[in-house]
């Protein structure tokens, strides 16, 4: 069956990239970059990572076997517009998704063939009509959000999301882009819950997989009650 | 040797609480203490914390290990003024600490003794004075940082922290008080690095322990240049 996924890489305080950068100057020396490829720096030296951009070398360990698996899983991808933008003079005429993308954008445009196997398909009626155009095609194989972070807030909101892996680096980076930022609202005492359905540690990341059971009220739990837990925390 | 650690329970987003009571009201009906009493279940229901609280019962499994391994490792504490004087009166005669705790205030005052072996030590010449106090009387325990959040955050900034252990519950919460929040911060370009020593995973909760390596500038990895990664995220 298929599933709505999407992983990302983030630091331990949830950043996937540093503070955006305003756009003059050189990307590659931003702060934003800096970061990136900081709590990205597991992947970028995996093979299988490097593989599909047609770098040579990297590590046949099990973060690569990691990235094969995501890659192989997904048979269409939903992505955002600015990633779709920024993403289509660096990923050439051969992107590394080899499946079709669908973008979700205001700005409607024509089909976009590339080699490999990768089309992009510009969506201007939402979100979740992106998802559903991908899970046409899918051939039963996943759906995965490619990003970014905004783009992943609306579909976990939207509650289209069936599973998140989150690959956490052991790097506290202060400030940035949040992937769970506060941009994602729920309403008081209300929460989304999920399963973790695997982990896998590196001593350069850690992989953490959860299918996502959808909003629930958090409900005072009070087998603790007698003041004991109460204030434990406060400051 | 006297290690300074920390643990704190959160979401996946970051959240140790909800959104922070307003003082009106019960606490206890509060969207803070409903999103508290969601990221601490998994240890209001372990034996080890069940029995410092003075409450019976509770799963004797290795969520409560966890605990009781934290708990005795722990020769004092340090812990910030708001959560002391929260705590004063639902903690009773006898704390659940066991050992001397130095809070971090403005407002001097006595030593306050209690029963079970938990003292507490007013300081008024800040956080690093109050690490340094405990250090002295830990015995060649660690000095554990009770919390809250903000105090964490200062010892973590002060570059006083040596160990942190996060217990990251399988839940969105959306909004609340943030551990890791934009509060702690670093300059551009500058992260602080961390090596994962231990990751314990139940269904309930994910356990990851980490040493502090301490602040790190971050370097543009250029192996993944050429294009590749550069843009694949940003939305």
């Amino acid at each position: 069956m298929t599933k709505v996924t999407a992983q990302m890489s983030v630091s331990l305080d949830g950043y996937y990239a540093g503070p955006r950068h305003d756009g003059e100057g050189d990307w590659m020396a931003s702060a934003e970059a800096a970061a990136f490829f900081r709590v990205t720096r597991w992947a970028i030296d995996a093979m299988a990572w490097r593989e599909r951009q047609g770098f040579a070398g990297g590590e046949p360990d099990v973060n690569s076997d990691i990235i094969a698996e995501t890659f192989e899983a997904a048979g269409a991808y939903v992505m955002g517009r600015r990633m779709a933008d920024g993403g289509e003079a660096p990923w050439g005429d051969e992107p590394p998704f080899r499946a079709p993308v669908f973008v979700v954008t205001h700005r409607p445009r024509a089909v976009l063939h590339r080699q490999g196997g990768t089309s992009f398909t510009y969506v201007t009626d939402g979100v979740a009509s992106a998802v559903e155009q991908a899970k046409a095609v899918a051939n039963g194989k996943n759906v995965a959000v490619a990003g970014g972070g905004s783009l992943v807030r609306q579909v976990i909101e939207a509650g289209l999301l069936d599973e998140l892996e989150l690959h956490i680096a052991p790097v506290v980076l202060g400030s940035g882009l949040r992937l769970l930022s506060d941009d994602l609202t729920l309403p008081d005492k209300e929460a989304i819950e999920l399963t973790p359905t695997r982990v896998v540690h590196t001593p350069q990341i850690t992989h953490i997989r959860y299918s996502v059971n959808g909003r629930a009220p958090l409900v005072l739990d009070d087998r603790g009650s007698g003041g004991g837990p109460a204030e434990i925390y406060s400051a």
